[in-house]
Formats: structure tokens, C-alpha cells, sequence
């Protein structure tokens, strides 16, 4: 599904960031495979991490450094997971973490360690240090588009943008960049994103604006229904842009907005690059009484492989999506008002089939890369989207090569 | 997916209920489509229908029949499925029953109607009820092995079995028929069973006995993760073989046993006639604490699409069984007690693989047509099994191309 180009160049470098990525040969040599982001003194970082019980041994180790103390490096390799590993896991990801903060004079719990790739094979510790002096020499203030490239595994295409407003007369300035194109579902997936932003942000406050920029973009997203056991997401606040922003200011809401913008652009570029996907799906449930409500129902069609494989076939099958709605466990579901339309055409309305419903005008709306299924539950006013991909050929495919 | 036939000829004959199954050329023409059980009066009927919300039209006129009186006639039409239809639907399926109850002079509300199909589009009651007269002439005793072909939809082979008993010195049958290929899930799915004994069994106690042999069959399987707008499961018990099945008597527990064979294998059927289905997969979760964790963990495993694209590839990827299992709701799972393994090989213990993990001949083993996936939790003692199928091209395929 290439229509667009999914990163948003040109990246523009956060003052207090400087970024590295090199090719250490994990897994394949010659691809850039490991990056290094150096936080200067003052950063503030907050991070959400993958809801898997069995999360991989670099977020346990992540969360138990992160709490310690501030971040000073996040160090990230592709190619293997580090996870299913038991203590030996553990043990690799923290020499990773040792080797670096020899090298740099830094505390090795300010080392945040991430890795994305085959689940229960060993980290190649050696090959990963050996490769650190040279990463260290490759840090700079442009490096995101390289980094956004060294992150990627199964994705087909770099993802990352940046935004740029004036707060209070002052520049500040948003850059992220994300991976993942697989097991991607609610609550995240086998996705890593890095957002960075140059304005000063309290660590609390931080974490609030996050998990709010979270909730309707990588919450928001599935392609499979799986979630990994490597997923997190973090971001930083250099503070060197001279902005502050306080909890209770228009200043906040200002940030915010953009900060979703770069949030739910980033986690839309995942699914869209979804393995195998050949149309980006929203639906967007409306008429709930509830955000939970409302998502409960979208993520049931989301989820659905019938919805999916009709939304390939560009098959109005709308049967299926009235009773993928019908799964959702809402108890106050009542089909005589529901009503489905898709890419604005009217087809349900009172839980049955419009009269004049004309099949062949909406089969060809379903041709098209961009496919909006708009159900109303015609119970109260709470709206919320998610984003899904089909489910195509492609998609097995290439779930079922990986890796063989 | 071809390996034995899934209806075990012959199907016995159940004194006391008559079959009959016609083609009334519901959607295409020539086909049997159209389905009729007459009961004996004394028949006790228990019935456990679809979960889904917005359920069928003749889902819920069964329902309110079933509540106001002993059932004396099912009717099944294949084709459409009458769901999705509003008012209309409600009405189609009371007339569908009403020109029945005028021709057999019973009354309306001792038919329970069925029907499974392409939902959304208008039930033909004209072509059902033309078909009526034919369809009483062809009732027998014999008709058990017509009926399963003609409640066929999406199905590639008839289902269907007969046990056989003795108890207290006399013969007790079983005959049970199925059909469903696709939308199978927990709780249920497009899919219809009928199942006749000609033992008796108050109706509190046939309730308790379906219920107990479905939470062990048609409760343990999945295909795609959808459930259907018109699922039922009707079991029926004629009295006629002079065998009283009672409540606390060793009998009850032979004859449960022989019932949730019946069930189990019908269930199993549907999964191996799965759509695109190329493997069966069984996959048993032990040590845990209770049933609700072992089915949760069973379930999550067994709906993971990135577990059934490597089944379907025979490749061994135990990451991905592992990162599902770490998917499940449950608190107390402990990765470091979680043991895994596939058709007897050991690949996981302690949360790790095991030394000396040779993959080439678990791979080797994935090629065979039925895969066992094996997960101990190390919590408890309690087992449980569900099955589904693999994720192929073909899945993709034909819930692409149906309606099309």
C-alpha cells in the first residue's frame, strides 16, 4: 500500500538530542541495525511499555532503570527480540547497557535498552558492543533519519515527521520516529517510537501528555490482534527551546494537539504499512455513551478476519460488520438504531438495509486505498476511531516466511 | 484438509423423530436446502443459541417458541441466513412456521425455525413455503444422512455421527448432525447441530447434559475469532428407547460420556472442514488453577493469526506461542514456569528453549496434518484442550470470493 510516503522528511534535530546509527551486523550485515540517542543533562523522559505479560528482558530492564534515575542514552538493535530468554536475556541486555557505559563515563542504569526482532534467539552481545565506538562517533543533531531507517525490521518504509510551532514567541519543535508494521494491536504492538521535543515539560506532566497522545493514536491502531513483547514508546523533553509548559495553560492544549498530530501520524504510517495490507481502514464508531464503549466496538470490527477479508474483496459485506458490532460486549446494544455507513454511503439504518441500498456504488468506494466505516450506535455522543489494515495474501504470506 | 470422512455412515435412526430434507431452490437451484424434524409428542428439546447482540430473526422466534412450549417440529433452510432484516426478518421466519403449522395443523409456536446463510438479504418464503408439501412427504426415520447435507452452507463434506449403547439391557442411540466452516469461535459460531437420543431426559437435566457436552466441544473450538448471528445447538430426546436417564445414576455418567463424544467429535469436524484449512490444530493448556485460565490461555493462542500463519508454514516459531500466551488476562502467569511443547518435543521449559532444541525435527513434525501445541503452565492441575485450524491463502480466498 505505497501512496504516500510515510516518513515526513525533512526531520528536524531537537536541541539536546543527538542521534547515532550504525550497521553492526546482527542479523544481516549491512543494514543499519543499531542506534544510540544521547539526552543531555536536564532531559526529561517518559515511556509506556508493551501490556504482554512475558515483556522481553530489555523493557524489564528499561522500567527498572527508568525508574532509578534519568535517562541519559537509549540504545536500540533490530533483529532479535532478546525475548523468551530467561535470565540469560537479562544478563545480555544489562552487558549491553555495561559496555556502553564504560565507554561514555554514564551510569548504566541511565541506559534505557530497546530491541525489536525474533523472539528466543540470543542477543548478539559482542557483535553489539564491538560496534559502539562507532555509534558513539556517528551521534548528531541530524541523525533521525538515519535512525528512523536503523529501527525498522519487517517494515517496507521509514516512518517519522516533525512539527515546528511557536509557543510564547519561541520556536519549539517535535520530531518522532516509529517502527512496526506487525503485531500491532490496542495497547501496542512490536512497535518502538522515539519522540523528542525541545520544549521543558515537568516528568509528571510529561507522562500525562503521553499517555493522552497514546490513547487515540498507538491505542487506536491493530493489524492482527497481537501484542507484543517488546513494544514501548518513549518521550522526551530536552527543554532547551526556552518553552515551558505548565499543566494548566493554553500553552498545554496547544502542545498537546500537536503532539497527537505527531502521535496518530505515526501510529497511522504503521498500518499502513501493515504486512500484506492493501487498504487503511478507520472505523469510527459514533453515537456510544462511553470512549470505552465506543472503542469496544470498534476493536470488534477491527479485529474481525471477515470484516478484513471483505474490505480486500472491496465486498460491501456489510452483514459481517453488523455482526462483528454484535460481538462487542456492550449489553446496551440495540441493532433497531444502529446505523453503517461506509465511505459516507448509507447503507444500515435502524439495523436494516437502506431501501434504494445500491451494492455496485459502494463496492467500488471499497476499491479505493482508503476505506471508512462509519457505525453509528445511536445511543449518546461519544465518538472514537481506529485504524486497522485488510487482511490480504500478503498478509499470511508473509507470516508465514518470516523467519523460514 | 481430506484425511477421513467427517460423517460416519450410517446414521442411525432415532425412534420417535422423522427427517426430511428437499431442495426448495432457496439460492441456487438443485441443491438440498431445506430441512424438516418432526418430534414425537414426549420429546423433551433443550436448545443453547448464538451470544452474539443483534442475533437472527429466527434465533429469536426460537427462542420464544422454545420458552412457550415442547417443540413438535425444527425447520432449517440454508442460504439465507435471515439476519440483519428488522421487522421483516421476524416476520418471514413466524410465516415460514405459520404455513408449516396449517399444513401439519400444530401449533405455530411448537415450530422452532433456523436458517444459515448470507445474512442481510430477504428470506424467499414463497420458494420455502411452495417446498412444504414435498418436504413433509420426504419425512423419514431414515433422513438423518440428507439432512446433514442439506443444512450444508460454505461446508466441503457433510458431518455427522451415531452412537450406540447399552444401558440397563437396552440399546440407547445417539445421532447428531452438524454443519459450520467458517465464523467458528468460543461461545459458538455459524453453526447449527442437531443431536436426537431416544433415551429419556427430563428437560432441567437435557438442559444441564448439553450444556456440560457443549462447554467441552463446540465452547473449544475456533476458526476465525467471529461469532455468527445464527448459531444453535439443539438437542432433542425422544423417550422411545424405555431408557430413563436420571440425575445422580451411573448411567447419567455413560451416557454423558457418550454424549460429549458425539459433541466433541461434530465440533471437531467443523474445525477440520474449516475454510482453507490445510492443519488441525489442538492445543492443550495444563497446570493451571482453574479452567477460565487454561481456556483463556488455549483461546488467546488459539486465535492468534501469527500462530496459525506458522502452523500453516510448519514453522516452529515458539516466540510467537509464547508472546500469545503472554497475551492472556491472567495475573499469575509466570514465564519462568511456562513449559511448551509441539507433538511431544520439548521446546520450551522454564520460559526458555531447552538445550540441544533441534528445529528441523519439530518442523518436521509441523508438516503432518495435526499439530498439538502443549502449554503447562506449572500453576495447578487443570487441563484444558480447544482446537482450531491454521491460517492460509485459502482462508483468505474464500472469505474473500463467498457472496461474490
Amino acid at each position: 500500500m505505497k501512496r504516500e510516503k510515510l516518513l515526513k522528511t525533512p526531520l528536524l534535530p531537537i536541541s539536546g538530542i543527538r542521534v547515532g546509527a550504525v550497521s553492526a551486523g546482527i542479523k544481516k550485515p549491512g543494514r543499519l541495525d543499531l542506534v544510540l540517542f544521547e539526552l543531555a543533562k536536564g532531559t526529561n523522559t517518559a515511556a509506556v511499555f508493551t501490556q504482554n505479560i512475558f515483556c522481553a528482558a530489555p523493557v524489564s530492564l528499561a522500567k527498572a532503570h527508568l525508574q532509578s534515575e534519568s535517562p541519559s542514552a537509549l540504545i536500540v538493535n533490530t533483529g532479535y527480540a532478546n525475548a523468551g530468554m530467561g535470565k540469560k536475556g537479562l544478563k545480555d541486555a544489562s552487558q549491553v547497557c555495561e559496555y556502553l557505559a564504560n565507554q561514555k563515563q554514564i551510569p548504566l542504569s541511565s541506559i534505557l535498552p530497546f530491541s525489536t526482532g525474533v523472539i528466543g534467539e540470543p542477543l548478539p552481545v559482542e557483535r553489539i558492543a564491538a560496534a559502539i565506538p562507532q555509534l558513539l562517533g556517528a551521534l548528531s543533531e541530524d541523525g533521525w533519519d538515519k535512525a528512523a531507517e536503523g529501527i525498522l525490521t519487517t517494515d517496507t518504509e521509514a516512518k517519522g515527521l516533525s512539527l515546528e510551532s511557536e509557543l510564547n514567541g519561541k520556536k519549539v519543535c517535535i520530531t518522532g520516529i516509529a517502527k512496526g508494521a506487525g503485531m500491532i494491536k490496542p495497547n501496542m504492538a512490536t512497535l518502538l517510537a522515539f519522540v523528542a521535543t525541545d520544549a521543558e515539560i515537568a516528568e509528571p506532566l510529561l507522562k500525562q501528555m503521553l499517555a493522552d497522545a497514546i490513547e487515540e493514536s498507538f491505542h487506536a491502531i491493530s493489524v492482527d490482534g497481537d501484542t507484543s513483547t517488546n513494544d514501548s514508546v518513549v518521550m522526551m523533553a530536552t527543554g532547551k527551546a526556552g518553552v515551558a509548559i505548565e499543566a494548566a495553560s493554553s500553552d498545554k492544549k496547544l502542545f498537546q494537539d500537536m503532539l497527537n498530530q505527531v502521535f496518530q501520524t505515526l501510529a497511522q504510517s504503521i498500518v499502513k504499512d501493515a504486512e500484506g495490507a492493501t487498504k487503511f481502514i478507520e472505523i469510527e464508531v459514533k453515537g456510544a455513551v462511553s470512549k470505552a464503549m465506543a472503542k469496544e466496538v470498534a476493536f470488534k470490527v477491527a479485529h474481525s478476519p471477515l470484516v478484513k477479508t471483505a474490505c480486500f474483496a472491496s465486498d460491501p459485506n456489510w452483514g459481517r460488520i453488523l455482526s462483528a458490532v454484535g460481538n462487542a460486549e456492550v449489553e446496551a446494544l440495540n441493532i433497531d438504531k444502529v446505523s453503517i455507513n461506509i465511505n459516507q454511503i448509507k447503507i444500515v439504518s435502524a439495523g436494516m438495509r437502506v431501501e434504494g441500498y445500491d451494492e455496485l456504488s459502494v463496492a467500488n468506494e471499497m476499491q479505493k486505498p482508503d476505506i471508512q466505516i462509519q457505525i453509528d450506535l445511536g445511543l449518546g455522543s461519544v465518538v472514537s476511531r481506529v485504524w486497522t489494515s485488510d487482511l490480504s495474501y500478503d498478509y499470511v504470506k508473509i507470516n508465514a516466511e518470516y523467519r523460514t
